[in-house]
């Protein structure tokens, strides 16, 4: 069973199947919900021939990560280290740096050959670098995203939109405005899925998107701030807000806060990850278990070393956390 | 003692003996297991010639730490591998885990030997463990915190603890709590300067300390909303509150607010670290500056390993930010 059996029963081409299954923005939603249920029925497992892990000798596993100062990217990293070390595996540590040193990283990789296995923590690859990354002959494994068709664990990034802006929307809020994140520099294949959700939400709810209503900025707290200070300025403002992360979320509370704002009497607020801080500041979110995602790259990284079948798509769930920040919007208080 | 005593004790060659030691994949579990436990009990350090490594040959630096999904270790560790990074040094993670994972880690350490050098990030360590890091013949340094007599890189914790006492003591407040942040697995050289610094400042004041008004909890927001909870419980609660850390200090925060108590106007509130979700939640902090410790430490072992003089005590430089969450007392407020 391989990548061209769920791309044939799908019904589009091997392209497009390693796309859809590597959440390519430009891969349509029913596509892409096709794909992932052709892939489910035919219980699709790549072999490890297939994803290039076999087992190794150096006793070492690189992983690569965009940002250490980032909650997602700590706590994942906890997670493996944790479950590398338990299965007597070396971790060598590669920060990406800026665009330059980037390149310079991929570009070497292939010639560099000091490990048994590469974990990419959280960022999307170009075709570049996928290009690579597929010649350095030892496994891929991705956590927090997913690269080409090498195995990978994540959350289903347009799951845990939809569960956001559903929360919202029962709430009655007709209004939704969106704080979507991205980081042009790191994020090249980044969560679509989270922006995905927004508008088929918004569709599925016979609502028309309003294009003032949507801010694309990057992943830290003050863009939150100042992305809600926009959309506190528009003619008409939301009456709720999804962000794409909490840190972004909570720089919205900031400024809603600061302008005299009630939450969420006036304007409801909602993020994704469950960060330490969104329990302390009451935050509503949706909740994603980053060290598991850590865990289980390093349980696909051991077996494909063992030359055991890998799973080639985990995906971990995610869960609607309730807190202060959400509620009806004004005018519908107290409605059933 | 060297590799050939240790396989003798073990029953293997020393082939195999120099494949365990160095987790060698192909190592049979039990056969790993019989050559460490000689390992240890002939107290076997590795030396240069054993495993053909002479001195800084490996390129690679080990760095050790406690966590990763707090602040300070994600930053520091963000710095440090940038750093060591751009001197074409690999960086080998080793997070320790519960206390029967640390003393292995430790106990193994001295036979290992797969590294130029080692930094423990954040962390205090005991005679013993201090005994073994002695024994591996390469350069410690410590970051965030002192090791003996180590090359080390880190705040003045005493200082910064004055900063914020000071400010407090400043502001007129007179009856301060303490909320102090202690754990008791890995920190066994924990910032006690923090402590120090307030019971000093107190003294320096004129003010007699209530024992009452300390409270030690370990590092989380939901253990600084506890001690909130239980300073607010006292028949005189204190106008004001030091936390050892930021997280410590946001989880007071929303005790407080829950409670519906004004911040600053009935209690204030500061904390140390300048966590990037201060500025978002208008905390006061000492702020200090954590990659930059992470960059210093590797600047250390770069000279280190260079054969260059090394400044054994590096103390990088705290700064108090006043915020919105520290004001006059209640009836204080518009004195000048």
């Amino acid at each position: 069973m391989n990548l061209a059996d769920v791309a044939r029963r799908a019904g589009v081409s091997s392209a497009t199947a390693s796309r859809a299954l590597s959440d390519h923005p430009h891969v349509a939603v029913a596509t892409r919900e096709r794909v992932w249920q052709a892939a489910r029925e035919l219980e699709y497992v790549a072999s490890p021939d297939a994803t290039g892990l076999a087992r190794g000798t150096t006793g070492r596993v690189a992983v690569v990560v965009p940002h250490l100062a980032r909650w997602w990217f700590g706590a994942a990293l906890e997670g493996l280290s944790g479950a590398l070390r338990a299965a007597g595996l070396d971790l060598l540590l590669y920060r990406l740096g800026d665009a330059e040193a980037r390149q310079a990283f991929f570009d070497e990789l292939p010639a560099r050959r000091r490990v048994d296995a590469v974990v990419l923590l959280g960022f999307g690859v170009d075709e570049r670098e996928r290009e690579r990354l597929d010649r350095i002959g030892v496994g891929i494994v991705a956590a927090g995203t997913r690269v080409g068709s090498h195995p990978s664990v994540s959350i289903d990034e347009y799951a845990a939109g939809r569960q956001a802006m559903d929360h919202l929307l029962h709430l009655g809020h007709r209004r939704i405005g969106m704080i979507a994140a991205a980081d042009p520099e790191l994020d090249l294949a980044q969560p679509a899925g989270r922006s995905t959700a927004y508008h088929a939400a918004l569709a599925d709810a016979g609502i028309e998107p309003d294009p003032d209503l949507t801010v694309t900025v990057t992943w830290s707290p003050e863009s939150g701030a100042r992305a809600m200070s926009e959309l506190l300025g528009l003619a008409d403002p939301p009456t709720a807000v999804y962000a794409h992360s909490d840190e972004i979320a909570l720089g919205a509370l900031r400024t809603l806060r600061r302008a005299g704002y009630r939450v969420p009497e006036d304007v409801s607020v909602i993020g994704i990850d469950d960060h330490p801080l969104a329990a302390i500041t009451d935050l509503s979110t949706v909740a994603q278990p980053a060290a598991e995602q850590g865990e289980l790259a390093a349980g696909t990284v051991i077996a494909g070393l063992a030359g055991e079948p890998v799973d080639p798509l985990v995906t971990v769930p995610t869960r609607l956390v309730i807190r202060g920040t959400s509620g009806r919007p004004p005018g519908r208080r107290g409605a059933s």
